[in-house]
């Protein structure tokens, strides 16, 4: 059994990783940080907890912590993952971040998105944590940049086309609509039941979302020419789940058969992918509770452009699922233990 | 006083008909149909209009019918509406249509996205009801089209670009998510609460929604070569509202304030849409109830692509508002005559 | 045209205060306070207002809020309208009170459940403004006090059956449910989006609710011997709504045909209260956004009790609606001038 | 690997005991039947079960079936349940009922509710599955008859009191609110999205809803003299779900400590109870997903009334977890197998 712990556990992803790690076969947890919190309960502060977890929220020293686990999930907001993350290496540790200040390998970007960055020698190093894509280098890593829910959805995907070169890059509009989990448990009058249920809207439009650097980056892996894409956020009346809705350029010669194969070569061996069949198209509440990624497409000839769908639950394969899938590939656990659970619905 | 009559009053459309008719100074709501619920009061049937309407259901001929009422409101599902619409033309009645059978004017067209068309005479005098483009024409009409709730959000957000020639039309692709109401009153699985809550999905993915061929339509009567766009209708888990985010490459030349003035110019004096101050966008939730367009944009200089955000009710301003706001101008009626509610948040 | 101002414009009842106002026939609204918001359109704070009101959010002293109208609603909370009551009333103006302040006549009860007065002198003149039992004094009063949201459902639903002895009193038990609307618009983590959707729960409970002694002053006005009752609240995840189930002991000699006699009785004429037929309830989607009230009600001949139910809208009759009401009444306007608009479903 | 089977898997609780019985460890799910889906597969059917089962739909004769499993999971209608459970048993088969129909241990009370029974000779046999209060008989068992979603909830509530003699049983009354998958995976208008969200409604009114008979009959089993209790059934709108707030006459010298002791006594070892400490109180959001009854009570020393809540997950601990649960307790499995997954919030 294999000690762990969560740094910042009072928000959703927090919760979320206890929920899951409370039922990991090989892990133990030992130690759930909260400043707000400290003190209480973690199943006071997250009463779906009871009877799951003992743990007590604590308000600790990095050096303190190092102690209690070998491997960290640090779920704290950007600038402070970068203040705590060279500590726990240092200490021997492993660490899943799940904050953005990894995932940018180059830290000119990372400065004009984020802030300055006060650990940049660490950027070379981190594993960007999507397994579809760096399975391999993440099985070898001590520090994996868990990535960002839209990114994630968007990704996965594309990569299949990316990687065949069957679209236009410069043409990829991404429609992403996320659930108001998302947002975080933070008190503020936007996030309040009533502004966001029955309701709908985009927020942050025309590029200026902080996950665009981050879909760039890896769409630019694929490419010899760098390009810049659209990308719009919506806030969904739902918990949990993304749906992004991306377009892109199909190139002559791809038809329906040709894109189903290339998914298919990239994803039929993949554990959490679900390609749909042929005029089936993915919806959040059949991914809801899961690290599934369900992804669909269509070809519309009228205008030559192919249209991929694609769901997840954004606090599990968006977060904390995909975090404790990178953890399992790290410690050569199965890379679905704990993650087994099918999807909630209704 | 106006005597009007709503024939098929028992889905959702009819009900929010018979909800502003039931407050309108210049009308007189005087017969409602309704095959299924004949006999029964409307307001057993929609339990909210007790006390505003005393109203029986009713199952008519179109003779009888013309006896009661003046104007009619035919909110019965295509094909049904070619079939009963000429007689009451040619009783001298006047018709504000729900239908999609007279919103194309090429009967070629109408054929291949619904079915063969037994009124096609009346294709080229009835007027697309969209007043922000058609005011003029249906004034003079006695047979309105009333258009679909998606290319209602769709057309409102992109005609002062396409009249300004500001953008590649080739380039659109309209992303629309709508509320659980556009699926109508139908008893099926796919429309039940648990089915559609806490969920997101697209549906008629690739181009094959039949209001493709509407919104086509009317972007290519500002073209002079017409084009194919890209358009992805979704189901949102709300009641009411449509969001359109709407994409295309803009011209060289146009920058925030340029469009800004398009938009000023060709809406300004319209008394239902609503111009967002530059980096406000539409929500569904401040539209809700009334027979508001609220429009916003944003210029995305890292790709070249404007982005334009359409929110409307499609109930109101997509269906029964719209076609109230087209009886006002048929009628000589004060424009916002029954349609001054404000909207209904939170 | 009589000039009117919200004091406390910034929460849901503010809001919904503004949405009615701005079409009523007789008034003009002339300023809206808000502290946060000072110097904001009300229409930026409130998006759903956009070219329904022009009006600024202004941070006044009361003397110069006496310059601006001659009657004022105080949406602001208790303790707060205390102190801006007595002032405006001296400047003569008529004041219809939305929070607690004035709501109980016993000082000492007041100052049980809430804090000192510092206004009692008052509480003498203030007349509950629930028209249905009170109306010739509202009619007369300058200084109303609006009845809590689920006093007013509670009060309309048990009265007709108190005023004949129908029920043991005694034997009173108020299972009541609110939208999250009631709970204001604060940004606080229990009122937040995913804390509040798919789930309900109960609070206050045990008769803690500071709406139980309001219930109970007005069931003791039809008792020689005050009681006390039963009451317990529950958080609806609905945005609008009240839906109170209320249990007493019938006492012999009363059958369904009788209850309904004392209700009709009661309450044929009322503008805003609607009886509903044998075997059909009440439900808060159907009163959404309008000022009725529905009641219902079951005998169960097993256990000898009688079931009522009651809904409202509890920002309109349970807050804005009534307000309005009281001052329509208060002004000799037509009762229901502004408050006409059917419900809003769905 | 024990081979089991579920009858009638098309609807909520067929796709839930499929969901839970594909992850438990002890068993392998050989059958699933479905007239109206036959030939299909279950996760076309619910596309969440998409990678989790490869079950074809099937619509066997019970000979057939016996061929395929060991045990079998009743999900189909009452009067269904009972023309085919002889069969199984007579074949040797264990059988966990859901429907109603081997749950009221008197045929004359079930004819009353319900119609002719043709299997009455069972009714002696079936123990009632709720392993709180019949643990040792389900172990011995064959047949299982799974309690209804409502009793469940109310009578884990007040067994510890009704055991100690601790209220006034006539003084009972059970309100209760339930999700919308109670209602079955069934197209009907009044379960669509539009009807139930947002809005909030009572039916069943006056103990006229057929789980009376059966929260009877289990209150009764503590009791010397049957009593009739209300019930008030209500639809939440949310997926999943029951909050029962239950009232009852406290008996003289019983505190808080007192009554928290009797709740302690009966449920400290139960793996499925869990009790709030003083002041907390349920909510259907914490028990979302898991076979957890969560039980918190108050006293309202002001009435005498005691007022407990009780939450389950109406599809699990009300429906497919509990039988899983008997399940485990039939064939000495864990009791916990596979229902350990954490409640699922937010």
């Amino acid at each position: 059994m294999l000690n762990v712990a969560i740094i910042g556990s009072s928000g959703y992803t927090g919760a979320e990783l206890a929920r899951i790690l409370c039922n990991h076969p090989d892990v133990r947890l030992t130690a759930a940080t909260s400043r707000q919190y400290a003190g209480q309960p973690l199943a006071h502060v997250f009463p779906h907890l009871r009877k799951k977890t003992d743990l007590i929220c604590e308000n600790f020293t990095t050096e303190e912590l190092g102690a209690r686990a070998d491997l960290f999930f640090t779920a704290v907001p950007h600038q402070t993952a970068m203040a705590i993350v060279p500590d726990l290496l240092a200490a021997g540790k492993k660490v899943v971040d799940l904050s953005a200040d990894f995932r940018l390998r180059d830290v000119a970007v990372y400065e004009q998105w984020y802030q300055k960055h006060s650990a940049a020698e660490l950027l070379k190093e981190a594993i960007y944590g999507l397994p579809e894509l760096y399975r391999q280098q993440i099985r070898n890593s001590r520090l994996v940049a868990n990535p960002g829910c839209y990114p994630t959805s968007i990704i996965l995907g594309l990569a299949p086309l990316l990687k065949a070169d069957a679209i236009d890059p410069r043409s990829i509009i991404a429609d992403s609509k996320s659930g108001a989990s998302g947002a975080g448990r933070v008190a503020q009058v936007g996030s309040l039941y009533c502004e966001v249920t029955d309701g709908f809207r985009a927020y942050k439009v025309g590029g200026t979302h902080r996950h665009v650097p981050e879909i760039e980056q890896e769409i630019n892996t694929f490419l010899q020419e760098p390009v810049q894409i659209s990308f719009t956020p919506h806030l969904l009346p739902i918990s949990r789940g993304i749906l992004s809705t991306i377009y892109a350029q199909l190139k002559p010669g791809f038809n329906q058969a040709d894109v189903s194969l290339l998914y298919e070569k990239m994803y039929s061996q993949e554990p959490f992918i679900r390609l749909l069949p042929e005029n089936t198209f993915p919806a959040t509440q059949y991914v809801r509770g899961s690290n599934f990624c369900d992804l669909g497409f269509k070809i519309d000839s009228r205008t030559g452009r192919i249209i991929i769908l694609s769901a997840i639950d954004n606090i599990v394969k968006g977060a904390a699922g995909q975090a404790v899938q990178n953890m399992n590939l790290m410690c050569d656990f199965a890379e679905t233990a704990g993650l087994e659970t099918a999807p909630f619905f209704p």
